[in-house]
């Protein structure tokens, strides 16, 4: 599967010349911004170079045999490109093209003659219709049709995170990698499936373990196998989140005319991600909102949650969103609110804490006291940036919750421009709404108890916490 | 009431040029923002002017009567100051300072004793615990203490729109505000009610049927008076949507130590609401993204939808989303199809409508078909604006849509800062999330129904077209 990221020599099959030629896009992209190392070859009826790339008018020509071909030309010429793939002994194929499955039966003929053709000669196959692989480590990308947002597409370059996600659809992969631009996202690797005719998310799933993936991200059309599926998250020991279409009749059916899926029943798709521990997210927004809960944040451990504010009425609707989420409002015990107490400016020292103008040191006694309290499993904090030196509180924050081990979920009511650069320029996990942060807090309990029920982490490890609080 | 939001004459009590003073803001923004053309006073203990304004040492001094008092003091000085508004003949005042109901036995009393000065004088009092009022048809505003937003604020001044905001607490006064800055809200007034002793959200509702109201935005801690705003909502002939904090025992808890509220029995609220035709927001975020459904879009009369993507997954996503909606994904007749099929570049005739690349005309002709098509109610677009013309075509689209007195719920997938940029500079009402304009569509067709179920409307005003629909 490596080199389906890390190809050393690569031949893009249609890349041409011609105006709007999607095969160029590839090449320029790899040439002029990623400055791609290895080998670029182009196919094209004329055999002319493209972008300073060697040019050949068959893929039997080139002079060595590419680790990678990637193929987008029109889907009837395919069939006869693989057979050249075949004779050429090349192993990894990405079909970009679309019109095949998705396309009627003409379509699902030719699919059928890849299928056999790759079974013969052990060829893998990523697609068709997808947009195949990028690595922000080894600087490979092979998305056609993205120049025009080069620049900005950088920033994945740039920082290189460990966040790889896994996206049947090519329209989703341009949403996700825009939301890069302004939520903290770091990302390793994204892949585009498409009909996932060979190649498909339970393969990824498993070679996602031994790389520097911390989370996977996924979003489905359909599941071709779900017993495979299953088998790979249940096994995984990293975080499987996945936004799923079809879960109503409509979008089955919407789906299958998009990416020719058959999705399944979703109430046995449903439990059968709770038995395998997989996150199901509830928007596509979810799948770049959450995952720096899991990356910036240890696990909550338990379901007790402090609330901390300096704008009285976010604790209010945090306290019924908590609720909703099925976890609790933590009662403090007596000795924390004396502490609180003595931290001064504190309006209200039961939960939700809600404080007046007070200096930093403040914020920082009230994150110790509530982190520090038996009772507590995690934080929400709920704090306006009126002034900047709360961010300096939050950076301190994020260190007591690393020492702690329990998470914040932070939310920064008002001023939402200002709140989404600061998260940018500080990398500090600031989520948009209440609703996100207390949803990531769900999302982070949830992942933790399905490490415990897979045997991943021993049952009684925060069990006794837990108990010696009940008794306080 | 009308007084409250467009007084000839305003003292402001609490207003001096000590540093950080919250009644200066008030004056200053009347002064050198707004421009305010009636009476400004200050009172405070030394008599001194405030930014021109002329100023006495109490309200009694003072050489005319005011229309509106507002008081930003230490709460224990406020039941003298209520004394001399009575003596003064000041009969609307509006308590900015915090500290009574809220804040235990002592604040109690004190609310006690105003309620018994203002009762026997027939003063009514907004507050206390709050902003008070903005009016932006009249440059009126006494919120304290938001001048370092003054002139992004000031675009809510230079556009007045219809949709009137009710809110209990401060901090969504301003979070509210602030997205204005982003989203297509024209705002009408806004008021902020704290703990309402006196003029509440039904006096205020009955207020807002007779100005230039046209959607009723209420953000509500608690229910003083369950029977009297049911009432008001009931016989209003524009929509009210409220989010209320306290719909579990712990937001109750949390919600009665911010604004003293005392919030009833959510199941019952929730069946009340039915019943008079309330919608109930389901976030914070809703109060600015929802309303312009309404005032820019006809009702959605019926619950059948089409959709129309040029970014394939976004039907799939859409149609699930519209099912949980309990919308209808319609099956459209075979002569809407015949029409679509010759439109050209159309990949999928059904619904959802999925084109490639295509002209503008061929954008405008789908619109048309699918708006005309007696068995759709409404339209969902779901357009990625990979192509500038795609703006000028959604222009056309909201002038069909008036035509044919159905709404499309507009949402433009990928690239979302042009998007939101689109959306306030040419005012189309764009939603962020296939989500929300889902859920745009759904509260169309609640407030619809709701007019139908109160005899507003006849009842059978869209049931004959339904009918014809399910036989074809």
């Amino acid at each position: 599967m490596e080199k389906f990221f890390d190809p050393k020599s690569v031949v893009v099959v249609g890349a041409s010349n011609s105006p709007f030629n999607l095969g160029a896009t590839i090449c320029n992209m790899l040439k002029d911004y990623l400055k791609y190392p290895g080998a670029v070859y182009a196919v094209n009826s004329k055999g002319e170079k493209v972008n300073d790339y060697p040019g050949y008018s068959s893929i039997r020509d080139l002079p060595e045999t590419p680790d990678l071909a990637v193929i987008i030309v029109a889907a009837k010429h395919v069939p006869g490109i693989i057979r050249d793939c075949a004779v050429k002994g090349i192993k990894r194929v990405i079909i970009e093209s679309a019109g095949f499955s998705e396309g009627g039966s003409d379509g699902k003929a030719m699919q059928r003659e890849i299928d056999d053709v790759a079974r013969a000669n052990d060829i893998r196959i990523m697609g068709p219709n997808c947009l195949g692989t990028l690595d922000t480590r080894k600087k490979f990308c092979c998305f056609y049709g993205v120049n025009p947002s080069l620049v900005e597409m950088g920033r994945i370059f740039e920082a290189p995170g460990n966040i790889s996600y896994i996206i049947q659809s090519g329209g989703i992969v341009v949403l996700v990698i825009e939301s890069f631009f302004y939520d903290l996202v770091g990302v390793n690797k994204v892949v585009s499936i498409g009909n996932k005719c060979d190649v498909d998310e339970a393969d990824l799933i498993e070679y996602f373990q031994k790389d520097e993936t911390e989370v996977i991200g996924m979003y489905l059309e359909s599941v071709a196998d779900g017993r495979k599926l299953m088998e790979a998250a249940k096994k995984s020991r990293k975080p499987i989140m996945i936004y799923k279409v079809g879960r109503t009749q409509e979008g089955v059916m919407a789906a299958m005319s998009h990416t020719a899926g058959m999705a399944s029943n979703d109430k046995i798709f449903e439990s059968a991600c709770k038995q395998a521990g997989i996150i199901r997210l509830k928007s596509i927004d979810e799948l770049h909102s959450m995952p720096k809960m899991l990356t910036e944040m240890p696990p909550l451990k338990g379901k007790r949650i402090a609330m901390f504010t300096n704008s009285g009425a976010f604790g209010s609707i945090s306290a019924d969103l908590l609720v909703e989420a099925d976890l609790h409002v933590v009662r403090l015990k007596s000795q924390t609110q004396e502490k609180l107490k003595k931290a001064g400016q504190v309006f209200n020292i039961k939960n939700p804490v809600d404080i007046g103008p007070a200096p930093p040191q403040t914020y920082l006694d009230i994150y110790e006291i509530l982190l520090s309290a038996d009772e507590v499993d995690g934080l929400l904090p709920l704090l306006s940036v009126w002034q900047t030196f709360v961010i300096d509180t939050l950076l301190e924050l994020m260190k007591m919750c690393k020492h702690y081990e329990k998470p914040a979920a932070i939310y920064t009511p008002n001023a939402m421009a200002k709140s989404i650069a600061i998260r940018t320029k500080h990398r500090i996990p600031i989520f948009e709404t209440a609703e996100q942060a207390v949803r990531a807090l769900s999302v982070s309990h949830y992942y933790y108890d399905s490490l415990r029920k897979r045997k991943f982490i021993p049952a009684d490890s925060s069990a006794k916490k837990e108990k010696l609080s009940h008794t306080g």
